[in-house]
């Protein structure tokens, strides 16, 4: 039903690997390699060049864009060249994400996410729709954020500083949060929905509010699905898509010391 | 100007109703239904496969997706199968809606509003630009959405429960709030400007803040148009779009009582 | 590597200036006319027909759209027909301007913008990632609009009234803010992250809060990258991309009183 190689370019300098499936009107530029079992679906643009290529059209070389194995690319995703991406990768419809960007292996970029570029995210990080990512941004693994939160990255608009925020590993940030220039927030964090984080979050905090102060200690909060137990750290309680999934978070753990 | 058939592709297995016209670079795939007299515009995606396409290609049986009559499908917008519209569906331009969800006749679905699936919209109701529904919302008649306002469903995140939100008819809430997992807006509400919603809001009331508290009866609001009158229950002073226009809304409501 | 003309629509009734760069998969409608050096990427629909023609495609007259010299129009950009765009613009992907809309020169209208239509900005003005714009709005000179913010004009929604809101020259909306419907910011203010502006906003006022309220002069705020300096007005400490780029502002100001 799909695939009909309708309207599809693919550069001669691209590496394409084995039964990797291009979707009508998908366009891939240079020095694109995907890895195997990898479907683009219709309506994308991978390896979109760099503001040099405008600038030197004759000599510009495009960067390389790695797409790891079994990834699941949806319509009208734009990722720049000079960007590497993990096996497993997930996108909604219509992420872009831009150039010197580095995704771990099984992440989840959502409908509508916009990293800016130069940024990092780790491993099993789950970005849902409408994120808003600026340069300098650093993810952990296992992180999820909720849509229409923000990283920021300028702290005194507008200046010459980039200030990156940071997002430690396991930590949960909800929708509609704003995470201001230069903060970091510690591991297995949870904060609470339309938050303004404008200092550091010490690890297994639950913070909220506009500034975003500490209320508990997550491993205080009980769990609504299971009475009389802790909801976090929520590897215990949750294993859908994670790499412990199947088997017990602990024993995971102890094979798999961070 | 538009509908030159440049780069079209309607499966043969779709239904397209009389005097429709199909904009270039639209897609369309097998089971759709349009009703007569609807415009789809250019670069739009007609039937998306859900993902059980891409688990089982050659057994998949793309679920139908039904157009209503009348209908207004802006550019690069995305409907994917299994889902139904009633007739008049107006969307903008990059809105994205998915599986199993069911709209009601005439309805704004505007530019860049995301609609996860499995939700249930009715008669009449105004999704403004950029409005993001999850999974298992249930949104009553005559109903505004303003622009930036998410619903949520996950009640602990990350957690195995859905716990869809609701809207009863009437209700608008205004831009950028949060309507948390679980909550019930009742009917004829509105919910003020940047507001977190955390607990349900009983009918006719006027509520805002983070955590949105009840301010007053609606009722009890002056109109700004029309001084010493009020303004709520809005359908008396407003009509355009409503099945009350060009008519007396009490006379409407007591030939369509609900 | 682009610009290969595959499957680009021109419409013969539009007036391409020279050294003009158009991207695979656009679209360009009648009286849409480019200044010389811009380059149009791939997947944009230029001078889009407004509703109007649906009603009458038979006698439909696509009003003029004008975009400057030396723009640069990113991917999956839609440009309504009747809208002006001064000489340097720069729009990032997906961004939506409709109709009667008027845009200076060297303006940045960045990724996912939703620009509703008879809007007014003045010139190098930069408004980031995923701003909505509702019509009315007028924005002014070497303004700064950061990510998801909304300029609202609905007074008491729903009702007949558009009460559009402004911002004077200099002026900095930061992250996640609401403009309520009618409210005039002034020239050189500050208006911190996640506000609701409710009230106008005097000149020169750093402001926060919901409702956001006037908590110091800008002129009071120390310098972060130059202690012992002040940081605002931001001209005399920022110049990338402004008119006074490489020379003295107070010099470049005396050359341009306003």
């Amino acid at each position: 039903m799909k695939f009909n190689n309708r309207n599809v370019f693919i550069s001669p300098k691209a590496q394409i690997g084995l039964n990797v499936k291009i979707g009508d009107n998908t366009t891939i530029y240079d020095n694109v390699i995907i890895g195997d079992n990898t479907i683009v679906c219709n309506d994308c643009v991978i390896g979109e060049p760099t503001y040099q290529y405008y600038q030197h059209p004759d000599t510009y070389e495009n960067p390389p864009t790695v797409i790891g194995s079994g990834s699941m690319i949806r319509s009208h995703t734009i990722l720049y060249a000079g960007s590497t991406f993990g096996e497993g990768l997930n996108t909604g419809h219509r992420a872009t994400i831009r150039e010197n960007t580095t995704i771990g292996k099984h992440c989840l970029i959502s409908t509508l996410v916009d990293i800016q570029g130069n940024c990092n995210i780790g491993d099993y990080a789950r970005i849902y729709s409408n994120v808003h990512i600026s340069e300098h941004t650093r993810i952990g693994n296992y992180v999820f954020i909720f849509p229409y939160t923000i990283f920021t990255n300028d702290p005194q608009p507008p200046s010459n500083t980039l200030s990156g925020t940071q997002v430690g590993d396991y930590s949960i940030i909800t929708v509609h949060c704003c995470v201001l220039p230069g903060v970091k927030v510690g591991k297995h964090c949870l904060i609470g929905a339309n938050s303004v984080l404008s200092r550091d979050i010490e690890d297994y905090s639950f913070a909220i509010g506009s500034p975003a102060k500490r209320i508990k200690d997550i491993r205080e909060i009980p769990s609504k699905e299971n009475p009389g137990e802790m909801h976090y750290p929520w590897p215990y309680n949750f294993e859908r898509g994670m790499p412990w999934q199947h088997q017990d978070y602990n024993t995971w753990l102890q094979k798999n010391p961070s």
